[in-house]
């Protein structure tokens, strides 16, 4: 097995940081890394704003819904999908950006987010430090805007936590891989047995990491996806010009 | 450099593939990894058609707007939104699913399909694989949905080839990394000068793989952004429940 798979294996979301601050090098070299991370039609829509600054990283852990790792790890990234840097090219071009308002561009500005992010944190691990991905800024997307001074035509869809950790969680289970893994044709949703074997795995997992609030997969989806668990977003990126009726 | 940093360092789209199939064994040590990708509240909400039948491949090809290279490598993964699955979840636990007709709901759907197809990808790579990334299956989200046999609340976001690559094209130039890389704030859009030498750099580049009918970065991007570049994406994905009024 070779180095690239192992990182890739052994993925887990770490939470627990040390003090110990992330080199510029490092920062560099993984911020290299992310950047060669494919995009749509190569317009390299994504940008990352990078945030050290230990005030507005206490600020961020508010915002995400009080997850005090924010402000322990030293660096915080939010990737942008930045559509006025794109904006810019097609005015070059004496040309009228419109994707921007199509859900077509809202799709690809979330897809190529998560291609770049995944590339970061990967490049983080393969660093020697930890990383944790933070959907929890959607909380409160226009306290991202303003705190980062983010203008019409972007929106923060997610960000991350990177540095040295002073402990690693286990493995976290996932559902078999019959359930994710479809060949030829989509086969159906998960059978009632499958769903009950993965949330008494699940349960053992949390019990193992000393969290006893932890939920099976069933309940835990169930109370997110009842309603819009950040309710937000919508109203949040049809301000910032995605109006999405395209 | 570690192996890993290498890997993603080097990242480039392969579209010359050679006849050579994909083993079972690499595909599923290929998925492993992709399932390990983290997901947005652990739902778990990607799944994946894992496409070898030649004629369906061939079919692929077309619906992206021929792109030979579906046709030509052995293997084609297309990533779908599957909140049929979690809705299985929150049925499961007595409770009804409201997320997939968000806004929000749609932004984790593509993320997370980013997440597991850079793993997914990276993963190939790692095994001596080349792959490349298929937007172009949201030229026709309809035709996909038939031909895989997806229900509704599911949504065929993106895709990849994977096979044994004839030949490596040279890594494509991206924009100064400043124009990526924001420090505590967003710093604007990158300057007239900057387009400037990264379109020179680009044209150098189609030049250099013989390509005369590369664009600019600012042409190519003003040339699909100025327009909704796949516009049957809100209305298929409205019919498969993705409303995003919501």
């Amino acid at each position: 097995m070779n180095a690239a798979m192992q990182v890739l294996l052994a993925h887990r979301s770490y939470r627990d940081f040390t003090d110990q601050p992330v080199s510029d090098a490092d920062l560099d070299a993984i911020i290299e890394a992310a950047q060669r991370a494919p995009s749509s039609i190569h317009a390299q829509v994504t940008s990352l704003i990078v945030v050290r600054d230990p005030a507005k990283r206490a600020k961020i852990a508010e915002i995400a819904g009080n997850q005090p790792w924010i402000a322990k790890a030293p660096v915080f990234i939010c990737l942008v999908a930045d559509f006025a840097k794109t904006n810019a090219a097609v005015e070059f071009a004496g040309e009228q950006q419109v994707i921007h308002e199509s859900l077509e561009g809202f799709a690809v500005g979330a897809i190529d987010a998560g291609l770049v992010l995944m590339t970061l944190t990967t490049a983080a691990r393969a660093m020697g430090l930890g990383a944790v991905m933070i959907g929890g800024i959607r909380n409160d997307p226009q306290a991202m805007i303003d705190l980062l001074g983010l203008p019409p035509m972007t929106f923060p869809f997610i960000g991350c936590c990177i540095g040295h950790f002073a402990s690693e969680p286990p493995l976290k289970p996932r559902l078999p891989v019959k359930t994710f893994r479809h060949d030829e044709q989509w086969h159906g949703v998960p059978d009632k047995a499958t769903i009950e074997a993965y949330n008494a795995e699940l349960m053992e997992y949390w019990k193992s990491i000393g969290r006893p609030d932890g939920l099976p997969w069933t309940a835990n989806t169930a109370k997110r996806y009842k309603q819009v668990y950040f309710p937000k977003t919508k109203l949040v990126a049809t301000k910032q010009g995605f109006t999405v009726d395209k």
